[in-house]
């Protein structure tokens, strides 16, 4: 196991209600809150109306920013930067998914730097100061709501970037699962896949000593596998939506990772299907990730596949390890396919005109440090077993 | 799944070598500390020198208070908290395991009550306030070094009482696996029951909803048993000492039950028995846990006990249930006595004849709100199983 410093400062309020101790949170870190949400069904759900009581209950001034997209733009980054410096905001309050909390996090951080926005996502040291952050969760995937961790594309220039700051781990988060209840069933399933790569990506480390991680990593998978086709089948179920949400969580605040830290190899590709075509993010990431397994097993690291086959899906320890390993990850292509999520890039309007160049910037955002190193050449292949 | 409120902010710095964080986590805490630690063995193995050096280096003031015992007695409690008023102590610096811990903590909660110590372990709101308090951990059991509870005996009275308040969390904790090389098998054995037993406690919910959280203690209670005998039979394999730490933390900082909360049932019932007869509180669970599954299962509840014999011990579900829970009880047993822990309360020196006071004594503990309630007569009953 590798040495690691834990922090997870966050505090969660999970469950039914709990949207009741926001105005306390939000006051606790200012007097003045920027309000980020997206395309406006909060208002539909009726969470706007007590979203805006809550805070004026405590008698904090709101400025809106609404409106953030999927795959959140820098643009809109600029636009709340620009809000917070107008009224001196002193608390960012984000209401939605990944993509809007991600937005509001590198708002909050770009406030403290005079030149522009874009130039903070690139290089992180120019944020020095951050304003608190507190989220309410609409969508359970990313896992915003508790880690540093944010993404932000450019599509000016067809970038798609991650940026994790210690500082953007939120104050405090709401956690109520029954704001999930109208999340579409595409959605659910391509958040089900999102949380899932969040957990193989810690999974397939080369570490082998964290035992202990790689067990809490098939608890959590075996959570999204019980509750993901339920939840697509049965969008108020709560018990599917909790498990859900909180797994969303714990995947990705670093408790899977602490002691075996390994570079992501799937996220930086598919990070660039999106920043060229602006696909959902997690739709993405499933049909990758089967075709990523099969790049990279070999004679080396089989005995993993045979741990993921045998403790995550539950097969027969005493079949052949190859048989394993091929079994589990078709299992894993049937699962999300069992979701409903397109199996090909060609579903989602890619071909093979852009691999290339998509390849090459992939390569060069940490993959010689992935679990198993991959070139540029690696990526193109890899996407080119996915079309 | 229950609503919960997750706060875990207490800093972890794990791994070999991390005692070098301490001088400055102390002194961000104060610059006055009291020293608290136990045998003196820290003396022989070099942590004490290690620990000076390093709190002198930050100009740190230092009162010590040693000799904290195991089932740590109310007496040193009292003997810190005069030292604290004396010497104007404003952080509490605990070396040692669960013992020397959770003594620290009560010292640095009754400070601020003006009467007796033992009065604020009987009746927590009358602490106003808690030094901060900062930990060395060397031994992995109690999971002191990241929760909020406490555990003190009063010899003179025959109580052994719990206490959890929100501020004993430490503000941070230096986790080396090293450290724990020189504890003794019997030591390692019986922190390995401990460990497990806070796993049990937690995963025995009526809480069906609780899913993930249950996967997560199958997570834990699987590295317990794949290095519980490694650490006993080779003291200073880093990787299961290190596995064993982590998973100590993990399994009581609340994170197996934020969501499916439950009283515990073993713990009360142990308590009584190391009141009475001061034995060792690991041995205690080892033994109780086993006669504790016989008495309490049912027809009902029969599912939770074939989900830890199929996704803990690995049992075949195509088993009849009843063989299922047969086995994973008799398992549990052999793990018990293949880890070198007796197997009975005769072989630890206790009889028959403070059976009943002691049965009486545990069942005013909360147990009628456990997994299956337990009034006195059902404890006696486990106790006469145990002898």
């Amino acid at each position: 196991m590798r040495n690691f410093d834990y922090s997870i400062p966050t505090r969660i309020h999970f469950g039914k209600g709990q949207i009741s101790k926001l105005g306390a949170e939000v006051k606790s870190c200012g007097n003045h809150a920027l309000l980020v949400y997206g395309g406006g069904s909060i208002k539909k759900t009726g969470l706007y109306e007590v979203i805006r009581a809550q805070l004026q209950e405590q008698g904090i001034e709101v400025t809106e920013l609404s409106g953030v997209e999927p795959n959140p733009r820098i643009e809109s980054v600029r636009e709340g930067v620009a809000l917070c410096r107008e009224h001196s905001v002193d608390v960012v309050l984000a209401v939605g998914g990944g993509s809007v909390l991600d937005c509001a996090k590198v708002i909050a951080g770009a406030v403290s730097y005079e030149g522009d926005a874009w130039d903070v996502v690139k290089d992180k040291t120019k944020i020095t100061s951050v304003l608190p952050i507190v989220t309410v969760l609409t969508l359970s995937a990313t896992g915003s709501e508790m880690d540093p961790f944010a993404v932000i594309s450019n599509l000016s220039t067809n970038e798609k970037l991650g940026i994790g700051v210690e500082a953007f781990k939120p104050q405090a988060s709401i956690l109520d699962p029954e704001y999930t209840f109208s999340v579409s069933a595409y959605q659910t399933a391509a958040g089900t896949a999102d949380i899932m790569s969040h957990i193989l990506e810690s999974y397939f480390t080369n570490e082998k000593g964290a035992f202990v991680q790689a067990r809490l990593c098939e608890a959590l998978l075996k959570t999204c596998i019980q509750y993901g086709p339920i939840a697509v089948a049965e969008p108020e179920n709560y018990e599917a939506r909790a498990n859900l949400m909180w797994t969303s969580s714990l995947a990705i605040n670093r408790l899977l990772v602490y002691g075996a830290d390994v570079e992501w190899s799937v996220h930086p590709m598919e990070h660039e299907l999106s920043a060229f075509y602006d696909i959902t993010h997690g739709v993405g990431l499933a049909i990758l990730t089967p075709n990523w397994m099969e790049y990279v097993r070999t004679e080396e690291n089989l005995w993993k596949f045979v741990e993921y086959g045998v403790n995550v899906w539950g097969l027969d320890p005493d079949m052949d390890d190859h048989e394993i390993a091929d079994a589990a990850i078709q299992l894993t292509r049937d699962f999300f396919s069992g979701l409903g999520i397109p199996a090909t890039l060609q579903e989602v309007g890619i071909d093979e005109s852009k691999l290339e160049i998509m390849a090459e910037k992939a390569a060069a955002q940490g993959l010689q440090e992935a679990f198993i190193p991959l070139e540029a050449e690696d990526v193109l292949e890899i996407y080119k077993l996915s079309l």
